[in-house]
C-alpha cells in the first residue's frame, strides 16, 4: 500500500515506529506494534518498523515517519513509500524457546543478537529476551555464543603491532563510589612498556564513570583512528567506549535491565566480555568488590563469578584473573568527576593527603596485571611501586591525556558547605548509596565540577567537631537539599 | 522545570509519553523511558509519563505532549506544563519479587494491576511481570489475587433481580476456527429460563471472534443502560466485551503476551474468570477443546486446566463445570463472520444442512449447563433437544437480536472459488491454522461476507472431483493468492 509521508523528528530511541491512521490500520488490519516493511520506490531502501496509531491531525493515507526511519530511507516529507507487512521476525520463535527454558545454540542467540542491532525487536520481545536470561540463566555455552554475536555485530579494533603480541585490560564490576583505579593502573602498566588500551562507560546511575572522570582531563570521545595513534604513541588510552560502535547490541540490552535494575550473570558476563574481545585483550584482570552496596553482594556470588569469568574466558581465548575485593565502603575521598579526578592526581603525585585506599587498591591490581606477564608476584609488587612512586606513571598519564586532548582542569562547583561531627567516636559504616545519591543531589555526573568530599573514611577516628563530608554544587537549593537530607541519613555511621 | 506545551496528535497506546529536547534532558539527568509527573499549573492536574527524546523540530523547553497526556491535563498548545522527576512505581520493586520466584500477596498484586490500569507502566516493565508469571508461574492465592484485582479495577455490573439470583455463562478456551457456539447456547439456556448475560470478544489473530460473527446479526457495542434492558427482556445477550469498561487490566497484559502469542495459565485463568466476576456470573461451564491446533494440545494439560478452574472458582465463590473436547479439527463448516452466522442460523432453523458437529457440540453444552440447574443431565439433555428442534431456541435468539438491534443480513463476498478434490479417500485430517490463515487471507475479519466454507469435514469421504473448500473475497487478487495458498498447502489431508 502506498502512504504519503509526514515527517516527525522523534526518536524513539529503540525499534523504528511508523505511524498510521487508524482507519488504515484497521483497513489493513494491522494491529498495534505489528511489524511492516516500509520502503523508499525511489531508490529501493527499506525499514523494518513498528505499527503505532493516530486518530486526528494528519489526512488518511498519510504515514508520518519518526527519524530514524525516514534517515534509514533517505526519503522527504511528501514523497511516498510502500508499506507492506513484514512477519515476526525468526528471532522471536528462539527468544519463545529461551523463555520455556531451552538452551540456545550459537546459531539462534546470533539471530536473536542480529535482530537487536538492526532494530527489529520490540522493547516488549527484547524484555522476554533479558527476564528469560535473569530467570533460566545462561549456559556457559551460551554466554559464549552470546559474546561472540555481540562482538561481531559491532566493529572490531586491531591495536596490536604483530599478531602474537598480548594487549592487557582491566575492569571492574563495580558499584562503588568514588572506585577510578581505572586511571591509575591504565598509566601504571603503559608506562612498565605493556599494551593496555581502555574503553570505559559513563555513569548511569553513579555520580561518575570513569569516562565522564576522565573527560575532566583530557578528551575522551575518540574515533578509531585517533585511538590508535594515542596507542601506538603512549601503549594505552583511557576513551568513552560509547564513541565508537563496538558491540551495539549490549547497550541496548543494558537499557531493558535498566529499569528494575537487575543483573544477569551470564548476560553481564558476555556484556564485558565482548566489549574486551572488540579491542582484542588477550589477557584481562577483573575486580570485584563485594559488599552491601556493592553490586555484587556477598563473597560467595564473587567466587561463583570468578570461577564463570576463567571458564568462559578460556574458551573465548583470553587469560583471565579475577580479584575479589572489599566493597564495604566508597573508595578514596572524592565522588564526582572533578573530585575524583584530584585523587587521581594526588596519588600519581605522592602527595601526602593523597587517599590511602585508592592508592593500595591500584598497587594491587597493578601487580596482579604484571604478574600476568612475568609471572613473579614479588617482583610485580616492587616494580609497580617504583614505578608509581618516582612518577614515572604521572608522567605517562600526562602523555596519555596530552595524546588524547589535554583539557583545562575546572574551578570546584562555587557553592560549598562541610558538615561537622556531631559526636566522637569511630567511623563503622558508611553508606555507598547514600553517598552516591548526595553527590547525584549536588549534581554530579552533569556538572562534572559536583559532588560530595569525605574527610573519613570507616575505621577512622573522629572528634566532636571534626569535618565529616563537604558538598560542592552549582546550586544553592540543590546543596541545601543535599544537607538536609544528609543531616537525616544515616550516611555515616559513628559508634564511641 | 516550566515548558511550553506542544500537542502531538498521537496516541501510543500503552505509557503516555511526553517528548523532550535532548538538551533539556541531559540538564534535567533524565534518560529515555523515565518517569515524570506532568502538571498543568492552571488546572492541577496531573499524569504521570515516560520521557522521550527528541533532537529536531521543537525549540529547546517545549514539551511535546502525545494526545493522552494534553487529554488528562486538558491543555492546549501553547499553555505551560510544570514538569518533575517521579519515583519509579512501587509496582516495579513487586514484579522484581516475581521475578526471582516469589509469591506476591494480594496487596502487591493489586498495586500492580493497579499501576498497569493507570498507565504507570511501560512495556518494559509489563513484560518483566507476563514473563515471572509464565516461568515461575502463578499459585492459586496469586490467581485469586489478580483476579480480583482485575475486576475491582474495573466495572462491574449488577443483573440479578434478586439477591440470590443465579447467573449462567460459558466460556470457550478456544483456538479452534468457527466454533460458535455460544450464538446457540445462549439462546437455547435463555429460552428455558436461565439468565445468561454474555460478554465476547473480537477476533485478534482468528477470522472471527464471536462479537464479530454476532455483529452481523445484531449491535454489539452496548452501553450498560442499554445492556440491562437487553437482559431484562431476553435474559440474555451476547455483545462486545471491549465496549464496556469491565476487567481494562486484562487486554493491556493480553496486548504483551501477543508477540510471542504465549499462554501462561494463571493469567489466562484470571483474564477469564475476571471477565465473568465482573458481569456476576455465579454458575460457569467452560470448554476446552485440545488438539495439535487448540489452545490445549494435550488431554493432560486440559486436565490440569480443569482442576485449576474449579479450584478457583470455588475460592472466588463460582461454580464451575468444565469439559473436555476434540479439537482436532475447525468446527462447523463456515468460517469467516457471516458463514459462521450462516451456520448458526442452520442449526437454530434446524436446517437439513446444519452442521452436525456444531449442532452435537450445542446440545452437549446447553446440556451441562441446565443440569448445573436441575442436577440431571438425562432430563436436561431431552430438554435441550426439544429447546432447539421446537424452535423454541430459534425465536429467543431473534428476540436477542431485535433487543440488541437488529441489522440487515449482508450478501456473501462477490468472488468465489470452489477447489475440487484431486483424489478420492478419506479426509483424515484439517489444519486449523491453515483454514484460519485462508479465511484471513480472504479478508476476513475485517471484511464479514468474506472467508471460507469447508464442504469436507475429517472422517468424511470424498472421490475425486468433489466439492472441498470454496473461498469468498471483495478482493480479487486475494481470493487467487488463497487459492494458490490453498493449492500448496496441506489444509487437508484425503488418504485413499
Amino acid at each position: 500500500m502506498r502512504f504519503k509521508v509526514k515527517i516527525i523528528n522523534i526518536s524513539t530511541g529503540s525499534v523504528p515506529v511508523v505511524v498510521l491512521n487508524r482507519k488504515d490500520c484497521a483497513e489493513m488490519d494491522l494491529h498495534l506494534n505489528e511489524r511492516v516493511k516500509i520502503t523508499n520506490p525511489k531508490n529501493n531502501l527499506s525499514i523494518i518498523a513498528a505499527v503505532d496509531f493516530y486518530d486526528k491531525l494528519f489526512p488518511k493515507d498519510t504515514a508520518a515517519l519518526m527519524s530514524e526511519v525516514s534517515d534509514a530511507l533517505k526519503i522527504t516529507e511528501g514523497q511516498y513509500i510502500v508499506l507492506s507487512r513484514e512477519e515476526s521476525p525468526i528471532a522471536l520463535r528462539y527468544i519463545k524457546e529461551k523463555l520455556t527454558g531451552k538452551e540456545l545454540n550459537s546459531e539462534k542467540i546470533n539471530t536473536i543478537i542480529q535482530s537487536v542491532v538492526e532494530g527489529r525487536l520490540t522493547d516488549i520481545d527484547l524484555t522476554y529476551f533479558v527476564s528469560s536470561c535473569y530467570i533460566h540463566g545462561l549456559t556457559n555455552k551460551e554466554i559464549v555464543s552470546l559474546t561472540k554475536s555481540i562482538v561481531h555485530t559491532g566493529e572490531m579494533l586491531n591495536l596490536k603491532s604483530h599478531p602474537g603480541e598480548h594487549i592487557y585490560d582491566k575492569h571492574c564490576v563495580g558499584g562503588l563510589a568514588g572506585n577510578r583505579t581505572t586511571m591509575l593502573v591504565i598509566p601504571i602498566i603503559a608506562a612498565y612498556g605493556l599494551k593496555i588500551p581502555k574503553t570505559s562507560s559513563r555513569a548511569i546511575t553513579s555520580p561518575a564513570g570513569t569516562a565522564d572522570t576522565m573527560e575532566v582531563l583530557a578528551e575522551v570521545c575518540l574515533d578509531t583512528k585517533k585511538l590508535e595513534q594515542v596507542v601506538k604513541k603512549t601503549n594505552a588510552c583511557i576513551i568513552w567506549g560509547g564513541a565508537l560502535n563496538l558491540a551495539p547490541a549490549d547497550d541496548k540490552i543494558i537499557r531493558i535491565e535498566h529499569p528494575l535494575s537487575i543483573d544477569t550473570d551470564g548476560l553481564m558476563m558476555a556484556s564485558i566480555l565482548a566489549k574486551k574481545l572488540s579491542v582484542g585483550s588477550t589477557d584481562i584482570l577483573i575486580d570485584i568488590p563485594y559488599g552491601e552496596y556493592a553490586k555484587v553482594k556477598t563473597k560467595s556470588r564473587a567466587k561463583k563469578l570468578r570461577k564463570m569469568f576463567i571458564k568462559i574466558g578460556r574458551i573465548l581465548g583470553m587469560k583471565i584473573k579475577v580479584i575479589i575485593t572489599d566493597g564495604s565502603e566508597p573508595i578514596g575521598n572524592g565522588v564526582g568527576p572533578l573530585l575524583e579526578a584530584i585523587d587521581v592526581l594526588k596519588v600519581l603525585r605522592n602527595d601526602a593527603d593523597a587517599p590511602l585506599d585508592l592508592k593500595n587498591k591500584t598497587l594491587l591490581m597493578s601487580a596482579e596485571l604484571i604478574d600476568m606477564h612475568i609471572h613473579n608476584i614479588k617482583k610485580s609488587r616492587k616494580i609497580v611501586k617504583e614505578l608509581l612512586e618516582s612518577g614515572k606513571a604521572y608522567h605517562k598519564f600526562m602523555d596519555i591525556i596530552d595524546a588524547q586532548g589535554r583539557k583545562k582542569l575546572p574551578e570546584l562547583a562555587k557553592f560549598t558547605r562541610t558538615v561537622f561531627s556531631p559526636r566522637s567516636g569511630i567511623v563503622t559504616n558508611i553508606n555507598n548509596n547514600d553517598i552516591t545519591r548526595l553527590a547525584r543531589f549536588c549534581g554530579a555526573p552533569k556538572t562534572k565540577e559536583a559532588g560530595v568530599y569525605m574527610h573519613k573514611k570507616v575505621k577512622n577516628k573522629v572528634s566532636f567537631g571534626d569535618p565529616l563530608i563537604t558538598f560542592y554544587s552549582n546550586n544553592q537549593e540543590s546543596l541545601d537539599y543535599a544537607v538536609e537530607y544528609f543531616k537525616n541519613s544515616t550516611a555515616y555511621i559513628i559508634v564511641k
